[in-house]
């Protein structure tokens, strides 16, 4: 501990009966800089209404970011047909994953609950194009009267140790028609090595970096006039580790929306999480970490935008959130969270997006009389 | 950082890409002891048959332990009638808890799935005795031909601020005749002052001790020649921090089962979780810690049975579990979690008993051929 003695408010503060003999648990409760609990709250999740309710057949997940425009809310989102085969067949005709031989669709709303699907935003490439196998798990950017979007590609064949990559695509309206680059924005590090050839991710020679095998769950925010591109890393070899699996995030910064993108030395900047799930506030980034690694179920701030610190530890948060970015604010953490969307998995097979509401919890509910 | 220069290995380990550049998050990865995932593991929740299925009207929750005696399981719980009515009526009519006006039965089950339940063990005491309002939330030790209970009392009338005490009972036989102490063998630190006359749990004038206003889910294990009787502390003027309810752990320690116990000086010995859950493991003490609290869903381990220190971060647990003792095994932490009991609550009225199994996690699911 370097912490010095702790002071008799602060020892009250922690509920520590006796400052001269500490637990090994007191101890790691003295190390903690704060109790303030400004970023502490609970989600609950809702079935939407419309086009994208539930429908048999249909997978409609990842949904991302949100964002109003001409007085209506705009969503995109991984949507695929029919059940998931996985890797045992024939994987030039079967369907490996949900997010496997997916296009990138969107819809809009006027409240937020009810959808009207309008179409496909991006669709897979042609033969032999690096996106000709898979487009999915979208976000969007709107930044100077343009629109990013920015998702995941596969090229054929989707093998287990394929490599998948980042593309982006632009737009002077979110309806389209949508530019997309020619080339990923995004590669896995090429510094690990497969052990033989067994279409297996878990023999290696090499792990290599962190995200030496897919780059997933891509989020563009502009940040101190450059592009901060933050997305979620799996490394060839993959462990799973005292808090589950080796998931990491790492961030790739551009001065300009469409790349180049230098990935940060500084990575990974997350040992912890899955899908990304970050926005602005008070000059930082704040981060939702969720599902894999120590860390799962808190929430995090960096100053920098590198940095980032635990700010507090939830019982849980909905999973692939497409924040709503019209609900920014500096004052509350939670006021980002306050709505958005989310998917759900009805089965292995099929996922539909729904609506999460969060909120901050700084007292005791009501329930019991307060005593929860 | 006072570990020194990471090596290439450890760097390797933890998908850091650059040793120079250490993020935040790197840094406190690299402060983690272990990467053993000798404690990660999961949990699933399934209905039980018989006498413990769900029944309208009644509540049973909080199992205890369960015991093998004359070739079937035991277990005992927490058993009221009817809904609750909460603190804003007559509360010396009114149920204020599920919890409340609640008598501790028992079951039996030859295979842990089917139970038939066997009659009351221990009911509320006379008028005027400290249990004479409720007596609940009950664990079971069996200890040289002797089988002790040791479960939560309150004494009328169940204000707000009531202060809750543990009694312990003991019989020859698990079917008793039970013999229960004529004083709590445990109480709340009278060291918190309450502000003012309001029935409100949040006014004080001072905290007092971790466990000024409340102990509760009391559970004994024998350790080291002497009996470890684990509970959990309720504070006066409760606060929502960082990381949720203010809940920690405290111990008490006595030569005798009966006590007298004295609180550890050390308390408290965790600093998150709810209802206890403690089983012997190589020497020490395992923890599953759940629900509240920075640390919630950590196991932990204490090598002296005080001293916790967080062996796994796992995605969730069932809440107010009763372990198997039967099942305990020093070779592996997860055998003692391989099944058991916990409750659920189908209402804020109704709670009911259902059997949770878990299981170590040390490779990737098959779900998805290894791409989980």
């Amino acid at each position: 501990m370097s912490i010095g003695k702790p002071s008799e408010e602060e020892l009250d503060r922690l509920g520590i009966t006796n400052g001269e003999y500490l637990s090994a648990a007191s101890q790691r409760a003295l190390s903690w800089r704060r109790l303030d609990n400004s970023w502490f709250g609970v989600f609950e999740v809702f079935d939407l209404q419309g086009d994208l309710a539930y429908e048999e057949g249909i997978v409609r997940r990842d949904p991302s970011a949100i964002i109003r425009h001409d007085d209506r809310y705009f969503v995109w989102y991984t949507k695929s047909l029919g059940p998931t085969d996985g890797f045992a067949g024939d994987i030039n005709n079967d369907k490996v994953f949900p997010w496997d031989r997916s296009d990138i669709w969107f819809a809009t709303s006027e409240d937020g609950w009810v959808w009207q699907e309008q179409g496909p935003a991006i669709c897979r490439g042609e033969p032999g194009r690096y996106d000709d196998r898979s487009v999915f798990t979208v976000e969007v950017m709107q930044h100077e009267d343009r629109f990013y979007l920015v998702y995941q590609t596969v090229r054929s064949p989707y093998t287990i140790r394929v490599k998948n990559e980042i593309g982006i695509a632009h737009a002077a309206s979110p309806y389209g028609p949508w530019h997309k680059s020619t080339e990923p924005i995004l590669k896995p590090a090429d510094n690990g090595i497969w052990r033989g050839d067994e279409d297996n991710r878990f023999q290696v020679e090499r792990k290599g970096d962190f995200d030496s095998h897919k780059v997933h769950d891509p989020c563009i925010l502009p940040y101190r006039g450059q592009f901060f591109l933050y997305y979620k890393g799996e490394q060839m070899g993959e462990e799973i580790t005292f808090g589950g699996r080796q998931i990491r995030h790492g961030v790739a910064i551009a001065d300009h929306p469409l790349g180049p993108y230098e990935k940060s030395p500084y990575n990974p900047v997350s040992n912890s999480g899955h899908e990304i799930c970050v926005w602005p506030h008070r000059d930082g980034i704040a981060s939702l970490i969720t599902t894999d690694g120590p860390e799962k179920n808190t929430i995090q701030w960096a100053p920098d935008g590198i940095n980032f610190e635990i700010m507090s530890v939830i019982p849980g948060a909905p999973h692939a959130i497409g924040l709503n970015r019209t609900l920014a604010d500096d004052t509350d953490p939670w006021t980002a969270l306050s709505w958005g969307l989310t998917h759900q998995y009805m089965n292995d097979d099929y996922q539909y997006i729904r609506r999460f509401q969060g909120h901050r919890v700084t007292s005791h509910v009501a329930k019991g009389e307060q005593s929860l």
